[in-house]
């Protein structure tokens, strides 16, 4: 046996428990719930309200962001080998108040207004103990079954993934952190160096904080390209030095172009599809990198293997985020970084699957939706 | 207030309680201790058993070794703000045998011969959840007051940190993984590219750990200096490429003779001394590296500030070790280090105050001393 | 226009325009060299023996490695783009003696035995500049068209590519100091830690020459895969922890199985095959690195998606390699790589085909093939 | 010998001969330089027209910075080793117009406003072939003896080290892309990470371009010192989170208390005080970095030792610049560095001593002074 693991007892065990094991406070209390019956099938329901375990606090939620993956959920009903069973609370971006304290646990005060890590790290796994959260072993993620998602009125997590917001960051900007955590992170992978001049290719939400944080982290400039013309129009109010309408000619060609025929030190895949993983490839500089923000539909990720061979290029995927709600709250707070501009539609909970009809349709200049559970 | 800290309960406070309020079992059973009552004044006492707490485990010691900073405290009492009060135990080399699990450890087994890391970080603090537990702000250090250290029968310590040791790493090499895992660390830091020339300054333990490290990850050439006979004669067994007897000529003219006048590529300063110090800067070649492994007594670090800035040197401090032992324990079981050679001397827990007295002399070709306090 | 080129003169061009437009002596001297005229039709001809430019030496040929890709370019007359389109001398890992030296040449003098790195980079371009030479923008390459390559008694080549080399090294490890100069930038690229865990996939002579490098840079464990019992042999007895064939089994089941479950840290794939790819993305542990050193023969690298995204992997291209001979010569100098065993066959140049032919038909244990040119 | 130097011929001797055995026109012309005679001792002189040797082209000097090395060098009449031994011109912050090309250059063409690089590196040392230039070990430095500087009306100089600038650059500005370039390769070699919090220690002109670096590269907030109010009111003006007058009370308690007792990231020291190495040691959060901009006058650089060592610190030292000019016009060209709000003062040539003078005096508000020599 090769593998040398850290002995000892699994002190996070407990609150793993609780997170899988959720009771229910008696009294009857019914809260509001949209469960996932089937692709498509988005119900409001009527539930408990749960007990906080031990390290848990019980959160009333605020607002929820619609994201790409619960998309694929409410398209498909699951994610590649993640599927939904029997009925299942979806949304993971969110921001919430505390409203009461399981075992143990010292803050955040009741009444606290907190934005929600979603990925629950065990804490004890090799990558969790070198600070990697991220790729913890024994993860576990809101809205992932079984792990519900943040669509209802209450939900339990761990305390220390709840990170109090100030007054300056509103309900909407708080569920938005956890989109600009997935951006920090992929900006962090590409570590740039001051002056480097990126391409993103996609902006939907996650490319235009993608956008935004590579401006102020070292980017001389920002190529940015898409197909939804209200898109590249954010885009130009972010940030971007110049953005291409990909379906109206050819963005390597334009990158490149705009590059002196040089291509970029750094290209972000952050929409998801076959063609823009290719051109990523085509537009990075020689020794450049490519940072795989965007989820494949598929399971295979397919690259030109000459390009990225002869330019010897380094291609890093993203994974979540980490140590990021620290950094992103003073971010958003001092106005580095502008949430508010990407919020287009609000709906409340009961008009939930129509929220996520809209993101489907790509329709009405939709960029990010959000939907108001709480006040 | 600028700063963002993690919110959320503190897990591991128990623990901690348990390191700082030891209690001990009922019945009367007394063991053996050394314990220091002031400079050079090291006695037998007897104590309790200690009762192990929650994520705890009870170990009988079984070799502890004998280390620099435990000299400073035999000698001085002290180092630097760190001062002995009240008769007090040192020692944090040690390997040992688990006696007894407390709440909620479910392993290693009653039985296991274990090596111990003797820092215990809280695994909360921003440091810790980064995957740095060697820069916790809220480290305790098994014999630096108020923690008693090992050199006593029965001592207790987080389950988490014992880590087994197979049968082919003796009691006293499994106390050695512990300076091994700094040489580790050191070398961590150094990030040596294949085929790097090194340069290391003292072998002492430390210094002859370093040497083996580098010759496996990466140096082709590693230069060592030293005043003593013998511990050049044992760096010329464990991998120098040549050694130098420092006060009998020019350390840094003999270097760069060595390497054609260019320097080294990464310079290791462990010998604690304001000469080497100096020597290291002037070694290393343009845009090399120092690694800060030896501990200075008095609190000045001077350089010499051409040298290092013509140069664009880059000086890295070692802070202790991290994630080391996992790596450490295979390495010495499959015989890619050496641990053995390094023991010279052996004594039974009565001679304590004998073994250091050896290694502040520095006499009869000491290198390493190990006590040995059970079986 | 957004990039800002290095200004002024070009003065290297002069070298270019040698390289380019070889001259030759008068006199009507002739020489042997083998050039292809088409896939698998090699033949020896006689040449001109031709002059050296500005900043070049002549070179007597000594001892030419036969490589994959020259295998490529003997069976498929090209490889991707480039063609052969008229008679052409392939071969270019090569060591050779100096025999007379071009206008402005310092060195190294007449009668030296040289090693020589087959690639031109122009030492003016962004890529050259920023110590990148291996991504050169304006690169010409030695037997890559136009430029011929080694596979003759003389040839011209720039002064500053060839490195003197010691009686310790012989002629045919000579050349075999180019495809360890790939494995000493691969094993660069992957940025071991000390204590890392690989997995190789193929063990031909990069293959091979990439393990020994592992072994001495840092990782205490390589697990080995291939598919020849000879090189698999050959593997165990140059530093692989275990082998494994790779046709009889699960490859990475097996190194699951040899890592405890977790993975390897890197895993270089050096076997030039579809399926090596995705075991390789398989072997990895989350957060892992693959270091792709093989070069696949269709325009396409496929990855397994989710794998290389839920693990958040880094994947890197190998191109050629930078700066290595410097380092390679006292490394194998100091016998501390064997290049020696690596040489299981031996050729005079009229046999060139048929060295060609052997390494292509994987027959008799071959794993390196030299062609001896002259002495 | 241990050293495999890089061999063959010097191809840019020629060019360095050039420098250092520069030819005047014939024709009897005179042009006017500021040469120093001795401390304090700057006289204007007329001297002939430099020719521009093999891959020089003669420059018409534009505009001139006076920079903290110069101002060493007008006060002492000398730094460190390097002293004025006979008339010397002194300078090497500029702007100029090219005015002939010498034999082998192919631009930039005669006419074209150029920034230009002072350092004068071989190409052909293991330092510049891996892309340091900076750390040459053959380096001549403009304005640094035997090498004259700037302060005169023409001056030779590599082709290749002459940028053009764009017109949205004034000539002052294009003088100070060279400090700029400094304040690059220090926030460069900070490494920072996404929402890192910095201070900045001396806000004269470097420290000031040092700030507006980091604001952009990824410093969510700079906390900068020091003791002259109108260099604090610019610090505020360019981008600091907040200032402190460094005379008026403990600064290293101020940034504690602006960081919740954390401390920064980064710490660049950039006031060439004792005071300010030890203040940016004490700033440091747990394995922090120190970047050590400033230039100590005397051969001695000391650090608090405890700390360095229990917070496991990394201190690096910048020496000079590399490859920057490329990145940093583009950021003055689209506004994203401000230069112009730094310059305080202009002098014509003739009065160069008295803007010497000035800027030693600390007096009436002075943050940068230019010498406008040419038009």
């Amino acid at each position: 046996m090769e593998n040398v693991e850290r002995p000892g007892s699994l002190w996070r065990v407990d609150r793993f428990c609780a997170i899988l094991c959720i009771t229910y406070t008696d009294g009857g209390i019914k809260v509001k719930a949209a469960r996932l019956y089937g692709p498509g099938d988005l119900r409001i329901d009527e539930l408990g309200v749960p007990e906080p375990g031990p390290g848990q606090v019980l959160l009333q939620v605020l607002t929820v962001g619609v994201c790409g993956s619960g998309v694929h959920y409410f398209l498909d009903g699951g994610i590649g080998d993640d599927r939904v069973k029997e009925p299942f609370v979806i949304g993971h971006e969110f921001s919430a108040r505390v409203a009461a304290l399981g075992d143990g646990v010292g803050g955040p005060a009741v009444g606290t207004r907190v934005a929600v890590e979603p990925a629950i790290s065990c804490g004890e796994c090799e990558f969790c103990l070198a600070g990697h959260p991220n790729i913890c072993k024994n993860i576990l993620f809101c809205s992932t079954p079984p792990t519900p998602g943040a669509l209802q009125e209450y939900i339990v997590h761990p305390a220390e993934l709840c990170f109090p917001i100030p007054d300056a960051i509103s309900d909407a900007q708080g569920a938005l952190l956890e989109p600009l955590g997935i951006a920090l992170h992929a900006v962090s992978l590409a570590k740039l160096h001051p002056g480097d001049v990126v391409a993103i290719l996609g902006c939907g939400p996650i490319g235009l904080l993608t956008l935004q944080v590579t401006r102020i982290c070292g980017a001389r400039a920002a190529y940015v390209t898409d197909v939804v013309p209200e898109r590249l129009a954010m885009a130009e109010k972010l940030g971007a030095t110049a953005v291409f309408k990909a379906d109206e000619g050819d963005p390597v060609a334009w990158v490149k172009a705009q590059t002196g025929g040089r291509g970029v030190d750094v290209a972000f895949e952050a929409a998801w599809a076959d063609e823009t993983v290719a051109q990523a490839a085509e537009m990075a500089r020689n020794g450049g990198k490519l940072i795989m923000v965007g989820i494949p539909r598929e399971d295979v990720a397919t690259f030109p293997a000459h390009a990225v061979r002869r330019k010897g290029l380094t291609i890093k995927y993203v994974r979540r985020m980490k140590h990021t709600y620290p950094r992103a709250i003073p971010m958003v707070r001092d106005g580095l970084i502008d949430l508010e501009s990407l919020i287009t539609h609000r709906f409340p909970l009961e008009k939930a699957a129509e929220a996520y009809n809209l993101v489907a349709s790509y329709g009405d200049g939709v960029i990010k939706v959000v939907i108001e559970v709480g006040t």
